[in-house]
């Protein structure tokens, strides 16, 4: 009789009966994490945040669990890391793109807040948390026990906003409002860490994160004070996804440049110029200027 | 009704209904992962294999969620980081540090097939998984849906087995008799992943794993010819192990000696020396020379 009140007696009868298939990946260059969730009965997947330079392990995970693949959803205009979406979109028939209607990027599915992502019987749903970029979202399974929250907050800390859109006051409140509003023991899944933790919960993070347990000045002045380097990879990353003809770009110079950088769009055969300082974009004086507001050109590859 | 008889409808529920409070942690450099297990009503709690680089990290999360550290267990003796069982068990009161009685390291806890690591209302199963070394242990989850295989199991792979006492013949039968028995949903989560991989299942690498699904010759053969470097950090992990009156050894030189290097043993002033290749060690030949067999001196700082 107890166990037909209480069918689900352990760990292993859990796994079974919640029917979802969670990996955690994690890329070591730019301590990015990518999350792989499935029905493991009707196999579809969602993949978020998959990063270039794993793509192919990925995907050979998701071969070998015998997933279809059906969207690949970004939380955000990635600075620190080169989205892996617009390659799978290639290698994976059916697959499509998602990200913010607000990130300024193109991909098949423009996200809103309360929209749902369907994989099987399982979804997320679509919190927008703007802040770290206008286009930030944290994308919630349907039972609220995961998060997944980009670069909104993060394990202990919460992404950066002095850049791409970046406001202090509006994360605060998309954090406050939007994910510590969720239950205690939601798993909070960043888009990053740099110290090897892989998870943490809301209960925790309300608690015990160094800058969200402070109030709304003391925060603004934290984020302010940061004096945080430049991400590395913002210049190869605005490159890949800038593409008005879906033809990828190539990378002139990086490396030399410390501020702006040269690349050729090699769609249009012609030299472009990003400058971060003034978050514009140009094409070079051997043709004539073309400004692109920065929101346009933080797009997804498609 | 249905809710009676299915009381645990959503994944929040089953965390809450499991007790168990698990988090994995990621060393960078090592590529090595320690995982914490707690019983969320007692909070006693488990850690395997923590690493000297992060002891601080680790213990600032065990205090901030209010835990008390009971065992810090390790899977095996490492030769590619340095355990923090040593150090942790100066900070803690009243820890107590675990290995298997086959690894020739001293430890509170001596471990030995069948034995159980009790925190709370959760315990873990020792299963000997020797190979790697001697004195690998495979720890499974009262419920099996957890194991954690240290150097046996790697996710799509295994430890190596061309030193400390490594055998391939007995890392294959130890894979296939203590692990690939366990359930297919049984999560597998080793003591490293170099490709940013956080689990496995025993169903995925029973069917997947390149190595353990040839036959004992192939694997054997495999296994003869993978020509590994030596890790980086067997000297330091020695040399930090070895510690017959509790005291810690200091490196005198390790990067400029590639295959011996010499040590000072601050406990008993005088230089020793630890040669790879022969797996002896000895004290230099300005003391008596005495010989340790390679098993008595891997042990654990304790």
């Amino acid at each position: 009789l107890l166990s037909l009140l209480f069918p689900l007696r352990s760990n292993i009868d859990l796994l079974r009966a919640t029917r979802l298939l969670f990996r955690q990946l994690f890329e070591l260059e730019s301590c990015t994490y990518t999350y792989l969730l499935a029905d493991t009965e009707t196999k579809e997947a969602v993949l978020i945040d998959p990063v270039l330079e794993t793509v192919d392990r990925d995907l050979k995970l998701i071969h070998e669990l015998g997933l279809n693949l059906k969207v690949a959803v970004n939380t955000h205009c990635h600075a620190d890391h080169v989205t892996g979406t617009g390659i799978m979109r290639k290698k994976v028939v059916g697959l499509k793109s998602a990200i913010s209607k607000f990130s300024g990027a193109s991909a098949d599915i423009q996200l809103s807040e309360g929209d749902k992502i369907t994989f099987g019987k399982q979804y997320l749903t679509v919190r927008e948390t703007p802040g770290h970029t206008d286009g930030c979202v944290t994308l919630v399974l349907a039972d609220q026990s995961m998060a997944f929250t980009g670069d909104a907050l993060l394990i202990r800390g919460c992404g950066r906003t002095d850049f791409q859109q970046g406001c202090a006051k509006t994360l605060y409140q998309s954090i406050h409002e939007k994910i510590f509003t969720l239950p205690d023991e939601c798993l909070v899944y960043p888009a990053h860490d740099y110290l090897g933790r892989t998870v943490s919960t809301v209960g925790e993070e309300r608690k015990f994160n160094p800058r969200l347990t402070k109030n709304l000045d003391e925060f603004m002045d934290i984020m302010k004070n940061l004096n945080l380097p430049k991400p590395k990879k913002i210049g190869i990353n605005i490159m890949l996804l800038y593409s008005p003809i879906t033809t990828y770009a190539l990378i002139v110079d990086i490396i030399t440049v410390p501020k702006d950088f040269q690349f050729c769009d090699t769609s249009l055969h012609r030299f472009v110029a990003w400058n971060l300082s003034s978050a514009s974009f140009h094409f070079s004086s051997s043709f004539p200027d073309i400004s692109v507001p920065a929101n346009r050109i933080c797009g997804l590859q498609d």
